[in-house]
């Protein structure tokens, strides 16, 4: 996407890329532009301390963080900046993402992490929720998620239409 | 707060008060003007959308949501309108909030909401994102929320003294 | 199904068809003649909403919902129908169904929603559950419930006396 | 209620009628006649199986069934009639209810229960439910939900207006 | 197995065979004559409440229940008769076995079924359990008990060996 | 209770005798001769091990084994004898029993424990099923076991009967 | 405690105190000289990620953490210092501590905690489990560990006792 | 590995070895002589308890215990030694693991066991957690396990680029 990235995206492992490219498609079906990369809380702690620290300054307004099991990486980034953090709980342990869920939504207070559902949905939606924000003083975001809704409205209307014959 | 409100608050029955005050606890000390009032998805289904359709058109920026049990309230106002929809899962039922976060969290691809953590942690929080979001545009609110993690941080380390004086 | 429909078949996603057209051939089973569609309580709230207005006057009886993940889908129906609802929860997310199940189950006092179990039984189950409210009007329907059963009953014995004789 | 009962509330023990009386007051609100009594499915097999095979030739249109723990009682009754089988579960145990509410609405494809929430919510619903049915043959009944749902909504408004004032 | 059958076990569904003849394998392996056959608490009540009665006057002296989802098969059964009911709750359903381990378990004081585990480990325990109530009368079947507990050690002590080997 | 124990009662604490005492109570109703004591797989693993060894040859049929949190009283006992072993979970942890229950039922295939229902309503079934399964070689308590659930069933309708004056 | 502290406790909060000081108490009955402060992975990360950092040149060798929620703490320290961290997670959200559980203990490959049991019982596990590791390289320790399962043992002998005589 | 072991590797069953295998390799990792083998706690309680109760004198300073189901295997041992014993839940029944967690992690007061993730990472880590107790009297695994932080960060680093340029 070109321009400065205004969105970082960061993911606990490279296994969580399948999942957190939804973010990314999202965002660039808004032609919003961001910079996407891994680092985890646990094992690069120090990197992801300093992209959590020089992020507004280096102009992102936004960062959406997936991560799976316990999954510190939207809480860790979230103590760092006072940018809004978008935690995506990812499903990559055997109780199919409950931990991540819990480990990213239930922060104390003080501290919020703004948390979407489990897997690709929550990626994508962290992706619209980041437009949503964006779009508080960009009104050609604001106007393209509008028509977003109405394409995926049309879409659903289209379907419907072959569920009646295929019945 | 003086001011035309930027952040609204919605709680599906007066019985949601004692939590989603702390979400506008936190708004009034960074000095956001807000507007609270109930109305449910459930009961009172055309005023919560009319809420939530006019709300761009009447300055609110962001939309705060508490519900508890099958807590439908975030997303059913998320589904009609773009602005940020933060939900706040509330443990009314004997579930202890597992129902109203898992219905609030869980949202399908399009359409997001934002979770926090259940109950007063979860409603606090609430106030310090929309606050965080704001201060996207607003340098005072972000001078505010610097200043608010610093306060936390002396608190935190004001009874870290005591504590060793305790034991 | 020959005949104006009676009960209207609602799903959230056409990746909902191979659960909720198990409720389809119940109650065709039953001649019982239905009408299918597709409609989100996230995606196309109004039609959804217009869709729940209009079921009454338009000779409908009675609403079946699935939906998974937060699903609202029968909730939200309910919430603009006094006409009996009843909600499918499908397992489409990594949570099995567990939280289409508490997000369709534990509606608040006053706006009642009829779950079914997750999944192909839940929806099946809906359709036999539809007749049972039509056979309190329609005797021949009452009788097809209960040769229904007795049918049930005997492919039960049926397959009893194959397993004696295989072990 | 005067006039013979066309709803039959059952319950598994007595410890149990704080939450079913849920029902018989929506009932009465309702002017609809119901029978209230104790039967479990586990100490009175005979009776609760006598009591679901009489209730149709008796006069009972709907059964609410409401039972804490490996709650039973409703799929009982279901399996004994074809009558619309209104399951409530309650939360008598440990484990606040998940386990009446599993056990209740996981039924297997063929013989239908109609969950409502857990406690006191869901016993109210029931009743209401158990209104709406009834609703599709009796106008006065129809026009009752309606007017209800009017009230409920004026109930919302006006707590609306009360905590406008207070914050 | 030759000699009249002091073990039923029971299963809700054909579909639960897989599961449920490991019991049968394990009562084969302990030379205990057991009869076998598909009952549903839901689909065939009366065959299965006649068989709980009659059980004890046709020589049997332990009943294996299995079943899944809303498993009420055990329960249902330990209802109508005072021998001992041993309950195998199967995964069949969306929710991994959850659903039919608490509607097997849950009991309510005064009607006891003694649950095993999950799925195949349960089955192939409530056919050893049997024994061990069996073995109580009869000394070939106790050391039969003892002599598999011993050949199960050496298997473990024989893969201890290979495994030591493998590293 | 005189005469020779046939049932050995262990509990992990003492913290665990409320509960574990309705075990006791119900075999006094039985009179059937038991013993009680404490012991802990965790913290008297020896005393715990003797007990499950000498247990048959002192006379005991039946083991029955209460405890909480990673309760492996039962399992614990279960190794070490081929008497029947029935487990109770107790809820005496944050988690209401939840881990009690998983550990005390999910037993691999070859050691089986028989567990009953979390707390007192699992304590007082295992005495019941200690009954029953004395009563397999002793009529007495075979008919008692009758009389006991015919007095059930009468407590029942005599509670049905006040429940139809109360309301 | 006499001498340079060995065992380092944090706590997220102070309200963890009354949990955490079970930790405390252990270490002080094995005479380990201990240190406790306040700390939060979120509201104080840079402390809490100096402390860490400088545990081990300070002459710490075990490091407790406690914490509740999205419990991140023990997780945090863990990423900054190769000393052995144990986690004890606390029930302080509505979720009864299994927030805190899976946020503790499922860390992912590469970055160990040592999760104990939730609440007090995990805290004092916590000190005794400290104390286990430097008794490797501790004899009095060991022995002190070994006279402490000797009194635990008598404690629970002596309980045994009064028990016989109640009942 | 050359050497005398000081960390013991056991498993519940031989089909737990593709998960308990990770431990082993961590150990190799970083030279840590180890042996492996299978033991039971409810199959060979023998083989199990004289396991523990020799470790210590015969050099073993850490024993790594990994079971699924309900695990009591390392409690077990916990509860016949006072050397750190660490525990790893395997998800081998249809709970996914869950039940192994809590049968390891919840662990009364007075025996710890410290718990690992579920499944292959949590035997990873078990293998480095070991590593950290040993480093405590062993400059050279310090250093090893310093060296595995920094090469694990490394790792991250390169898997970042190759991601910027993928996208």
């Amino acid at each position: 996407m070109a321009g400065k990235p205004v969105v970082g995206i960061l993911m606990g492992s490279d296994s969580d890329l399948p999942v957190m490219e939804e973010a990314a498609k999202a965002l660039m079906g808004f032609s919003i532009p961001y910079e996407i990369t891994i680092s985890s809380a646990h094992r690069t702690p120090k990197k992801t301390s300093d992209y959590a620290k020089s992020a507004e300054r280096r102009g992102i307004k936004i960062i959406i963080a997936g991560a799976g099991s316990a999954a510190h990486l939207a809480g860790f980034i979230a103590a760092e900046t006072t940018l809004p953090v978008v935690g995506v709980p990812i499903d990559s342990s055997p109780l199919n993402g409950l931990d991540a869920l819990l480990a990213t939504v239930q922060m104390p207070g003080g501290v919020p992490v703004a948390s979407m559902a489990i897997g690709k949905a929550g990626a994508m939606n962290a992706g619209i929720f980041a437009a949503e924000i964006l779009a508080l003083s960009d009104d050609g975001i604001r106007q393209a998620l509008k028509d977003y809704r109405k394409a995926m409205a049309r879409q659903v209307e289209s379907k419907a239409k072959k569920i009646k014959k295929l019945v």
